[in-house]
């Protein structure tokens, strides 16, 4: 596995698979890989934690990071091209173009200037990377369906591949941020899936899904519930705070992802 | 020389240089196609005028087009392909994605959202048809300079090539706007260059080019007089309205283009 630690030492040619991530790559990013890896001439990795989709300083600095874990596990995977630039190169003084999207509601609300950043880095580690097709996950469903709109609506040549959530036995969607939650909150977390599952259920029997899930969170507050269309794909997801640690899920209530 | 109408009727390989027009092409666009044409393999212009950026519906409905002329110029320089996409094909119903800028200044102040609309459709069309060099005059330096931004904040691996204003024998900078003037305005107009040429050459006796090519207006109210710095390039730039057309120019005070 090459390491490019800049993107002068990037050096790729081939049909090129893309998977996009923050490092701290766990479980979900294995699934990416190994679909990234068939599909692909070159597989390329990219592990940027990107300031620009951060709203809050905190968040940012707290992103968990195990550096020796992620070069591990993207060998392990099959990566050929490890890119991690430096926040220097890929924003540098007097840096000042964005990509940026009408109404995207739920995280776009929650957290304001979130998609324009991850709008923002993706089109720039496309234009790097130059990949035939970009790997996300379904968790962050309304990232995956942002960046399908944002190639559709500037012309960009590439696949957006969107990959089911991969989930712990209890249920809980795999996330980097897990590893901030104690074994209490671990617990706790458990009612965003769970919350779901019930709408999703709900929806089945022609029933109010936002309002089964709100109900189903005993007592706790979500940050949203909410039904999102994407074009024939539709989601019901939320979003939850457990501590500090911010957590989000969705299920899938129409249409597949294939 | 091809016609393509819609981006599936494109079928481009090779070196390519495009050249970006609004239509109703005139001399200026002429030393873009014939420096283009020696440049590349392939020499691409598109003519769209591009709704997104106009500030004024007014402007949009006015703006000049002589179909017929387009075509005849474009042969005559050895256009290969003139790319004319239908604005429902470049902005379809759901489009939702803009490439804005931070602080622009000048043209981006008197004109909102102008260089939001600029940027988006200049990285479509560089999408689209996928040049290796981009054609722009110095009429318009701020809209190079937007580009050059986008070009290098996004990593597009495109190269600006921007080139000098061409200017009519009594010094007007060639514009397609210029056909919208009556004689009388016309005579007018000559008052913007003039000024501007003013100011420069209070600029090389160390005095105040804006406060020169304000008082060179003859009483006329510019929009703006400003000096603009872009990268290693200083220009006084200026913008008049006379009757119901706006014309914009600008003189080199530091650096040469190329």
């Amino acid at each position: 596995m090459k390491i490019a630690r800049s993107i002068a030492e990037l050096d790729i040619s081939g049909v090129v698979g893309l998977v996009p991530t923050m490092g701290a790559l766990h479980d979900g990013h294995r699934s990416l890989f190994r679909v990234g890896r068939a599909e692909n001439d070159v597989l390329v990795a990219s592990i940027f934690v990107n300031p620009a989709q951060f709203d809050q300083p905190a968040d940012l600095a707290g992103y968990p990071s195990d550096d020796q874990r992620d070069l591990e596990i993207a060998e392990e995977e099959g990566v050929d091209v490890l890119f991690a630039p430096t926040a220097a190169e890929m924003y540098p003084a007097g840096f000042g173009t964005w990509v940026d999207l009408d109404d995207t509601g739920a995280e776009g609300t929650s957290r304001p200037g979130h998609f324009r950043g991850v709008a923002t880095v993706c089109v720039k580690l496309f234009n790097i990377v130059q990949p035939r097709r970009a790997y996300f996950g379904q968790k962050d469903a309304q990232q995956a369906a942002v960046v399908r709109r944002v190639v559709r609506d500037l012309n960009l040549d590439i696949e957006i591949r969107v990959l089911p959530t991969i989930r712990d036995k209890d249920g809980l969607a795999i996330s980097s941020r897990n590893v901030q939650l104690s074994p209490d909150q671990r617990t706790q977390a458990l009612v965003l899936p769970r919350a779901l599952a019930a709408g999703a259920e709900t929806y089945t029997q022609g029933g109010d899904a936002v309002a089964a899930t709100r109900s189903a969170f005993n007592g706790l507050t979500p940050e949203y519930v909410e039904i999102l269309e994407f074009d024939d794909l539709t989601v019901l997801a939320s979003a939850l705070r457990v501590g500090s640690t911010r957590l989000i899920d969705n299920v899938l209530l129409k249409g597949d992802l294939s």
